[in-house]
């Protein structure tokens, strides 16, 4: 198994509330109120943890409501090495009513001064020159208030320096900045792959292209997600189609990060491109039948894998597959 | 200083959201995002530990989520001797819009088992039996679910037993439990004793009766509060009426708990009467002036003393104050 560092600038507390109705100005009783400790490298770190790696978390907490923090990371097995910053870890309220109206409340986050970044890089510069450092960083999520592109370039450039595999997830201006840097790999969205590349990207063929181009600009792993339509792998090996089995999405929160986590955890365990791309797209889709991650102790999870299609595309792709 | 325990049956996170106008069904962004361990028996121990005393907490604790209590309760310098149940502490969240409207969505509780109760009880004398036994013990809030009315009563029944005043404050069936008991004090407001009493109670002298009326059933000091209009205090030496200074009242949540605390204060402090009912009152109203507690560090609370208005009443009360 390996050890796995995974950096969230941008955590967020999560309660989630179930109500028949919501009624303003009036005393609701939901049915279930759930606080969750929250954040895209929380979640690829309790992936990685639930399948056997040593994971070390990391980024930016609010020091004045850590706790719920404290004790996930204590239930997940999660080594917390994360910064502790003045003011609130962001509070998002999700209010989910029987019509499938969802309304959300989304807190503002605490602001990050330069000085917390330069903690931050002289903690990570620490974990990365251990005599254990970790065989792969993922840094996934959106970037908090006050840090700058600028100061996330020079976060990730001095990870990258390292050497160790740089994966990154995040959007918008922040995925064209870590692209720059070179990372190992990014999983982008289509949407996402269509800003980067500036221009629509209608059909598997003109998504093919931009994921090849993201590749040669130097991305070890280009993963393009497209939701039900499956997911698409360019890396200098080739080019990889999976297509998830059928399940009922429940909750499509965690799908992603589940499935850089499977990806992570199928090349830092050298298995074949083919049995990579099967298993994590399965987990995904494991993690979309229920509130949380994926986990491959599922009953079923043989089947999923098997109801998995994986294929190879040569570059020149026909039309008619979706993607 | 003293040493006292505060128990909290049905303590609840509050989270609480500030904003111009709450959409349904989209992303709002509120100003402001607060969570908080609350609890009424919690809110009295924060009162009395400002103001020096040694205070223990107990109750019930969903083990699940108890990570902002434990800090909540370093914070504030409480040992914390709280009863971990199966499952979560219902939360509460409270949203605020500009126009002044107010939206409550209060979360399901845990049931509490009779081996709760029974693991509580068994805590409760270990700490009443100890070689630093407190001095007075304060129960205040609701009653969580699954908790019986005989249960609660046997709760109370132990902790009268033991000899320590026994200070409770409660609504409802329990507080009429509560005053079969007979404990040292109880702090119904004006429409609580109304609904003990079976009869409306028009005017300071039908108040007055009522109050009477609890005092000579078994409870050593009545306190009735009555919002801006004051509180009157009944005891074996005789009747007070205390009318809070003019302040501009923000937030009420406290004010009840703050004051219970307040008068617990001056008569473990050895006080005369007026003093200390003119003492809690006047923090009372320190407390409605902002979120939280209320502190007689406050640059004004010698001002608000001075403001607030005591007199003592006989027992045959002229029409025309108002309570």
């Amino acid at each position: 198994m390996a050890r796995v560092l995974c950096i969230t600038l941008n955590p967020a507390l999560d309660l989630a509330f179930s109500l028949d109705q919501l009624t303003l100005g009036a005393v609701n009783r939901p049915h279930r109120a759930q606080l969750e400790a929250a954040g895209k490298g929380v979640n690829v770190a309790r992936v990685l943890a639930g399948l056997g790696h040593e994971v070390t978390v990391s980024g930016f907490l609010g020091a004045a409501n850590d706790a719920p923090f404290a004790l996930a990371f204590q239930n997940a097995a999660l080594r917390d090495d994360f910064v502790r910053v003045a003011g609130e870890t962001r509070i998002n309220a999700k209010l989910a009513e029987h019509s499938g109206r969802v309304t959300d409340i989304n807190g503002p986050g605490m602001p990050i001064a330069p000085a917390d970044l330069e903690r931050l890089m002289a903690r990570l510069a620490a974990l990365l020159q251990s005599a254990t450092p970790p065989h792969a960083v993922v840094v996934a999520g959106s970037l908090p208030p006050g840090l700058s592109l600028e100061g996330f370039r020079a976060l990730l450039r001095q990870l990258n320096a390292s050497g160790v595999p740089l994966w990154v997830d995040t959007s918008g201006d922040a995925l064209s900045a870590a692209i720059e840097v070179h990372p190992s790999a990014v999983k982008p969205n289509e949407h996402e792959l269509a800003e980067w590349a500036s221009t629509p990207l209608d059909g598997i063929s003109a998504r093919a292209q931009a994921a090849r181009r993201l590749h040669d600009s130097g991305v070890d792993h280009a993963l393009i997600s497209a939701g039900a339509d499956g997911v698409l792998w360019v890396n200098a090996q080739g080019m990889w189609q999976a297509k998830p089995p059928p399940v009922t999405a429940t909750n499509t929160v965690c799908a992603g990060d589940t499935f850089v986590a499977g990806m992570l955890h199928g090349l830092l365990s050298g298995h074949a491109p083919e049995h990579v791309l099967r298993f994590a797209t399965a987990l995904s889709a494991e993690a979309v039948r229920h509130v949380g991650v994926g986990t491959p102790l599922a009953d079923d999870f043989d089947s999923l894998q098997q109801q998995t299609r994986v294929r190879r595309l040569d570059d020149t792709i026909t039309e008619g597959a979706t993607l």
